[in-house]
């Protein structure tokens, strides 16, 4: 199952909170953009990679819970997980946790579609198929 | 029911969209707020006089549907609601429709909590109350 | 010279403001990106019929000075014209002023390179020469 | 001279890019604050300690050469030191590398004002002086 998860951390600026002094709320996504790229990179496979192959993953949809606000130059760790329960495609699973990991401040997920270079919707590629079947088995 | 309901618009620039020639999708969570806060000025109430008295309406949990792509200089056209089966709290519905209301982009919820100029949690005030009764009655 | 200016307005949401309160100092320049958009719409050029030509207008250098802070919900007016000192190629000049006209937020500019398809650097285009000459003969 | 210079790195993700494929111009200034945080975390003074003292440091000029563009997924390296010529307050220079150090993607610099909790400007606090005198002599 260790395989399954993938921790990364980012370090918050100015430019990522608001007037109300903490993190705004759509950066989160940003966050999760950041874990599952990190994610993939951790298994050898680059989001690039998969580019290259004019395989993209444009999200379908995504949602987040607020469950403690993040505040300037704190230190979050993003922790980012396949969801084995989606059997339709791939979708992410995150938790953004603090550095001392005593506060979860946002849980949230993302699914994905595959498109082709001409923005087409295709199949899961192979490669999806066989990555999550090798970390779950 | 026509009150429940409030479009404003937005054009898209190059800041919005990514490699993949569309609009990033962290940013409609942007074009949401575009949205609620112009549903406030509608109802002659600016988010500005609310936290004037010290209430402030920090996002709780957001999620969003991406049904087709946005491109580089689309005008779009972002239709804002009360979500009126939300008892707990506030929350708002959100479309984003093309220009020629052909092509729905994405659907979209925000939930609201509200606290105080010393960030806890209060009850929602009597004037959310009010705006929820009025406009539904 | 009237031709050569143009005022467009844009209301600050939460997403640009930062934890003092004020507009992020990045964001000014998606500020000016809608300033040069719209002079360019207001002269029935669009930005994207440019680029429809294969002809891309990337930033090579920007400046801003920030005089008095933008706040949130502030209609800022935005105020473009082109930099008829700058011979080289093309350069704007950008004042953000408040809606009441009395303030002036910030002044920058951009100038741009031309680049072809394959990201080469061009010539600038006749269009552009015979806007330059239009605008102010 | 060492301790004027101070390397930090950055990882540029989807979010970063636009339509061109290349990093959006406004998003150097976000890469030159987490420079200008990392320098002072390396002095051992962190921004955020700074504030606490009620010593703010907003933008008063900022700007930017755009000499390379940046790619998607990039480990760019942001190289930040202090204008020594800048006699009048703090101002911080910028160069953003690539990975291998062989090509210079951008130059820039911002200048900042020192206010207080009130927003007022105030003059130049002592730790600063200290700071451009320890590391220039």
């Amino acid at each position: 199952m260790e395989k399954n998860s993938f921790k990364t951390d980012y370090r918050i600026i100015y430019g990522d909170t608001d007037r109300l002094g903490i993190v705004y709320h759509a950066n989160h996504f940003r966050f999760f953009e950041i874990g599952r790229t990190e994610f993939f990179r951790n298994l050898n496979i680059t989001y690039k990679e998969i580019e290259d192959k004019k395989i993209f993953m444009p999200v379908a949809e995504a949602g987040c819970k607020y469950i403690n606000p993040i505040h300037y130059d704190d230190l979050i760790i993003i922790e980012t997980s396949i969801d084995t329960e989606y059997k339709k495609g791939l979708a992410f699973l995150y938790e953004i946790i603090s550095e001392d990991k005593k506060t979860i401040h946002a849980k949230g997920f993302t699914k994905h579609a595959f498109i082709n270079a001409e923005h087409k919707v295709i199949r899961p590629p192979e490669f999806i198929k066989n990555l999550k079947r090798d970390l779950f088995h």
